[in-house]
């Protein structure tokens, strides 16, 4: 009504966006996800666990007798750092597992995506360096953007990050954190050896850099021996992201991290700032679920089923895929990584892969200072076995037909 | 082990902390909230809705029922936008209620605090001019602080900001954004008129300063007509935050934006970074108890309940409080704001209170640029009725020995 008054009107495209998010690129893994979310394409794009393992009997179950046993205030607004009964049970599990653990220790955020976030806002400033591996977690890279870093990166291989060249990067970049998925990586698949960690951990407490171990996976492991975590060798040094979405549900947005409490103090503030505190009935869910000791059962059907799957990527790959394309073979995880022939871009046969309707990620965008034009990223979680062996035939096709 | 063998240490309060996360303060709310906590204190701090009335049957059966009907994709990853079904059925609420909506206009948020977080993420850059009212929602001035925002506050009075006082804070702050929580003001209680609205909005769209109307209350009215949202009025030119906090429940976390599909798309592009999407169960359970249609009752029950509180409040406070403090007597909404003779400040009363096992929130916090020692915020959602009374009567007397 009054509008009409006037002629003037404020284009949504004219509105006054900030720099730094005109600059932000939209994620290529939802924007590909988007796409090959059509039916009929065999997707070894997302990061999905997988869909027929959730326990939906019990989590329906558990959701009523929540509501039961606490009534109101497993809805009503609750602390920021999360849920008392959830940290203590959080805490007793990484302490049994060899990480001495308190409640104080644990911050309970929105996925571990929301902990990247909090840890780029509380360390970095524009400019400031990240050290991290060559590949890393693409959606890292994503909340780290925001806040301008900049990337000081380490090749790996198939024990991890390549660390006799962390002590001079430390020295020439500073920076203010060193960033690390040590567990059957995302991308790569690829778990740091112990001996490694001890000497990035070294180095870390050398240089006054704190550690930050992002570890979804670790329980996920299917064969192999465990490698301890970060966390357990290096204590008040390392600060930890874990989450429940790859050994539970992703759709209740529960993670959590653990640090000195009192660290935790400055990230429960910034926490406080953008959304008061994660869901109260998600974490009475989730709460329940682990005091009925639920979860490790959950762990060993998951570990079980993700083998098969991997164990049926691996053999079509090797059955199917030309010479000179090779592959990481994770000992857990969700993911593995795909390197072709130097000259072949991974980001343009991806047109052709989804017109074969299948899919998967290039991995430019894991590069954090650019390159690996010849990579790609295979989730092993989320499709059927039968799809698992059409769709890797289908890219043996397309990698023969464009060598 | 590694690190026994060396000497240094990183001190967890010599972590490399940002300086915007150094200046941060936690929340004056939240800090006085853990000290209300305590058992026997009768709280008018918080902002909480009254527990009582949290329809936990219906809850209980619809978690149960959605997993049933949905299966895993009510527990997988699923859009940052926010599942299509919810924001279809709350586009169509907004269009039922005169607001022209789409599902595409609309962004689930983590609560709406995650809103005014993106809103402030998206729009402010250091140093820029925010234009709101004074007092103002102390959590939006918490969010906004990080992104080192200025204010140009305009005074109010019983219909809300002052709007002649605008245009000229317009043309000498050049804000980015005009802040206001035009509905039952937290932490006022007061509506802005629907004269004061039109003007407002024709400056927004004369100056290209786009309108945010934060309102989780517009829809707790108990007395008086209604007066039509800026939204309603103003269209493409206003971005409106919405939450099911005061409505339904604060513990799922769901709020919404409603803004134009292509400023949606920034924000989805920040939120992306932030935390990938809200509770995809939360998301569901509340579509459900929407589509189901008891929302609208549970809202009738909740007017009727806080019409109830507040005028107990109001009753006790005009029987007790000395004469010289005055009280605004909102139509809705779940707060009302207090001022104490000039000399007086609620903040060293709040102590004393205290140890009178009675609790509110004092003022200052509301003033984005200072003042309002004199003024305090009380709460009449949550207390019983008999602790409203013996509240309202502990709170007089201290008024009255400290006059």
């Amino acid at each position: 009504m009054v509008l009409a008054e006037t002629q003037h009107k404020v284009e949504p495209d004219k509105w006054p966006i900030a720099q730094n998010v005109r600059n932000l690129e939209a994620s290529i893994i939802r924007e590909i996800l988007k796409i090959t979310s059509q039916p009929g394409v065999i997707s070894f794009a997302g990061g999905l666990p997988a869909p027929e393992l959730f326990p939906l009997k019990d989590l329906a179950r558990i959701a009523t007798e929540v509501i039961e046993k606490y009534g109101a205030s497993c809805l009503q607004y609750s602390l920021t750092q999360g849920v008392l009964p959830l940290r203590e049970v959080i805490a007793l599990r990484a302490s049994k597992s060899g990480t001495p653990t308190k409640a104080e220790n644990i911050l309970i955020t929105s996925g571990s995506q929301q902990g990247i976030e909090l840890l780029a806002r509380v360390f970095i400033e524009p400019g400031d360096y990240i050290l991290c591996e060559n590949p890393t977690y693409v959606g890292a890279l994503q909340a780290f953007q925001y806040y301008q870093a900049r990337y000081a990166t380490v090749e790996m291989d198939d024990d991890g990050m390549l660390v006799d060249q962390v002590e001079e990067k430390i020295r020439k970049f500073k920076p203010k954190m060193i960033y690390t998925v040590s567990n059957f990586q995302n991308p790569t698949g690829i778990t740091m050896s112990l001996e490694r960690r001890k000497v990035l951990l070294g180095l870390g407490v050398k240089y006054g850099v704190p550690v930050i171990d992002d570890n979804p996976y670790s329980e996920i492991r299917f064969t192999g021996q465990p490698v301890p975590t970060l966390k357990s060798l290096g204590g008040d040094e390392v600060i930890v992201l874990k989450t429940f979405s790859k050994t539970l549900t992703p759709g209740l947005r529960i993670g959590w991290m653990n640090a000195p409490a009192s660290i935790i103090r400055q990230f429960e503030k910034v926490k406080q700032c953008t959304d008061l505190h994660t869901s109260t009935f998600g974490q009475y869910v989730i709460d329940e679920y682990l005091t009925q000791g639920l979860l490790e059962p959950q762990i060993e059907r998951i570990r079980k089923d993700y083998l098969i799957k991997r164990d049926t990527m691996l053999k079509a790959m090797k059955q199917s895929f030309p010479e000179e394309v090779t592959w990481t073979e994770p000992e857990g995880g969700l993911f593995l990584w795909v390197t072709l022939p130097k000259h072949m871009s991974a980001r343009t046969l991806l047109d052709k892969a989804i017109q074969q309707k299948v899919a998967y990620v290039y991995g430019e965008p894991f590069y954090a200072n650019g390159g690996g034009e010849n990579t790609l990223r295979m989730n092993f979680s989320n499709a059927s076995l039968e799809g698992i062996v059409e769709g890797v035939n289908r890219l043996a096709k397309l990698f023969r037909d464009n060598m």
